[in-house]
């Protein structure tokens, strides 16, 4: 159907890079893809049930190649990087950027080096070194190493990425074009996704100044940008008014990967959300991802990072505050698949029953009926539901 | 542009599911989507110019919900279970299975327990736990407690979903749909896809006959089952030239996935093979998977389970023997993302350099220069290349 003499079609139907060409900066090269992109939209009735909320969706990015979002900037950021004459590419992270811009570099044939904080648990090395990179441990401070990776990467020969690269965004863009157009370009209300740099939150902003400029939009979602309490930069500059991110000192926080303590595009995402006009910034403890986190796996089917189950405790905490009305149409941007940090095992080790073959039948008998058990409660506001 | 009166369309273009419909038993019911199927078919050019293929594929069923291919069948097979009144669903599993029928039955709202063999290193079980099924470990024989499985369900009201179950097969068989219709129906010559139970392989052949039988196939591709050496009952059946099969005593391979010792569909696969006619089974040493699990990651950036890269080893191996002409167009069916399985990490520890941060300089200009390494050596048949 989709076939030409015998090459395949890889996927049916025309792919995001292809559909939104006229938004990107150059086309994408086939060479690079490795599958990144149109990732599923879900409904999440259950959660949304729970809470009152009869249009929750979910996005699904932990479906990318490498498990998560970063893979859309990587497609677009490595391409830039060969055709500005790179022989080697960089990153400075230890997840799911690392990850993705290793995966790259092999699609592309180019040696990767990954620089690594130098308290990094092996753990967290294994997902990357797959794909080959070099892995250099720098013992100093995490800040320092950053810039001076950018400083001495022209130098050296090596091409470093990082999450706010312009191309990168361009890349990143793409999710955001995938959920309007998946409404019709009339919506959603709300768009909720975790915030760590700022660069992804950058690239949504960009994506809907130019659908908007280009008369696509006839609604144009607002932005709600969640950072866990632990490691709160952005949205305490966005409740105190400023439109400048003071660092913070000492990182807290389950959420790793969304704990940049002094974040690259603060002060652009501050600028961008137009003092609330264009969106949000919300800051959720701990304990209301990990009950995001179990709520998605539990009701939904649906297991992700901690980072990324924050999108749905920013929801969850703004629908308790009476911040979002029961009709509203809200899409939970879940950035990462929970494979991709095996911590959460550790916090709650799986307490399995114990049963000789032979006690089998009683053992399962035993077990509560199958009446589900009631929905968990939740306190909503006046008027909710 | 897909969107009707502001319910969202949750995927562009129209999904395997639906294109395929009038191959599958009952229409998929919505409310159970996870965003399965439709997965990514890559050229994998690097490892196929390593060993002289020019058309060597891969297809990522990795980015399916839980990380593996056993959610095309998880969707189907749950549904059906729901339509036969099932207030309880189990399945009988410690790795891909569980965690997809733990998903589909939380997607579902129904109850799930998973029963597991006492020796299971809990480190397996939480990617499961995560979906909040009951985790049953149960002391015995393993192949006795499947059998017991199926015995006590319909007593107890539990639903046990097992690989071979016909409307599991009937979803499985998308993946095969989607690879014949990627290539316009008109091949590919080979499907290389790891075997345990052999319902998967059963779930091709069934949908080649399917599609053959339709008269859409013009070219119907050949089979390669792949086995691991220390877990090959079917290989070796085949091998032999027997229809039956006769169970391994005692597993050892780092193919955990792939290592039924007493396949329950081996003897519908030997016969479904028509003795060679319709495709052949092989069986790969561990060296070989890990060989291959390292060439998807370094030199085309996918990272998979040992049991998805056995596919890979099957092929380089037919290769190396002269039993694949070089334009022969191969798809390998990757079956599960390489997050799922981390005991990879414990057999191959990265081995980071360390440098203090005033080092890095100097230590990066002492990193080997960017010529790649020059593609691993491969001895070919006569006339290869």
């Amino acid at each position: 159907m989709w076939a030409e003499a015998g090459v395949p079609s890889l996927r049916p139907g025309r792919r995001v890079w292809d559909r939104f060409a006229a938004f990107l900066p150059f086309p994408p090269d086939p060479a690079l893809d490795l599958g990144e992109g149109d990732t599923p939209l879900l409904p999440a009735p259950a959660v949304g049930g729970a809470v009152g909320l009869a249009h929750l969706f979910v996005k699904l990015e932990g479906s990318n190649p490498t498990g998560s979002f970063k893979d859309r900037g990587s497609r677009l950021g490595v391409q830039r990087a060969i055709h500005q004459g790179a022989r080697r590419v960089g990153t400075v992270s230890t997840g799911n950027m690392a990850a993705s811009v290793a995966a790259y570099a092999a699609r592309a044939g180019l040696p990767c080096v990954v620089l690594l904080g130098a308290e990094v648990p092996p753990v967290k090395l294994g997902p990357v070194a797959q794909y080959g990179p070099t892995l250099v441990m720098v013992e100093g401070d995490y800040g320092r190493l950053y810039r001076e990776s950018l400083r001495l990467g022209p130098g050296l020969g090596i091409h470093f990425s990082n999450a706010d690269e312009p191309f990168r965004v361009e890349g990143q863009k793409t999710a955001l074009l995938e959920i309007c157009e998946a409404f019709g370009f009339d919506g959603p209300d709300w768009i909720s996704l975790p915030v760590s740099g700022g660069g992804n939150l950058a690239a949504y902003l960009k994506g809907l100044d130019e659908l908007e400029g280009a008369g696509l939009l006839t609604r144009r979602p607002r932005l709600l940008g969640v950072q866990a309490e632990g490691c709160n930069p952005i949205a305490a500059a966005f409740a105190a008014g400023r439109e400048r991110v003071l660092p913070v000192a000492a990182p807290r926080t389950i959420c790793h990967a969304i704990s940049n303590p002094d974040p690259p595009s603060g002060t652009r995402v501050l600028r961008g959300l137009r003092g609330g006009r264009l969106g949000e910034m919300v800051a959720v403890p701990d304990a209301a991802v990990e009950e995001a986190l179990a709520w998605l796996g539990t009701l939904e089917g649906i297991f992700v990072q901690p980072d990324a189950a924050a999108a749905l405790a920013g929801v969850l905490q703004a629908r308790r505050a009476g911040r979002l009305r029961p009709e509203e149409r809200i899409v939970c941007v879940l950035t990462g698949h929970g494979l991709k940090d095996p911590s959460i095992f550790d916090r709650h080790p799986p307490a399995p029953l114990r049963t000789p073959l032979t006690a089998l039948e009683a053992t399962l008998a035993a077990l509560p009926g199958p009446s589900r058990a009631a929905r968990i409660p939740v306190e909503l506001p006046p008027g909710g539901r």
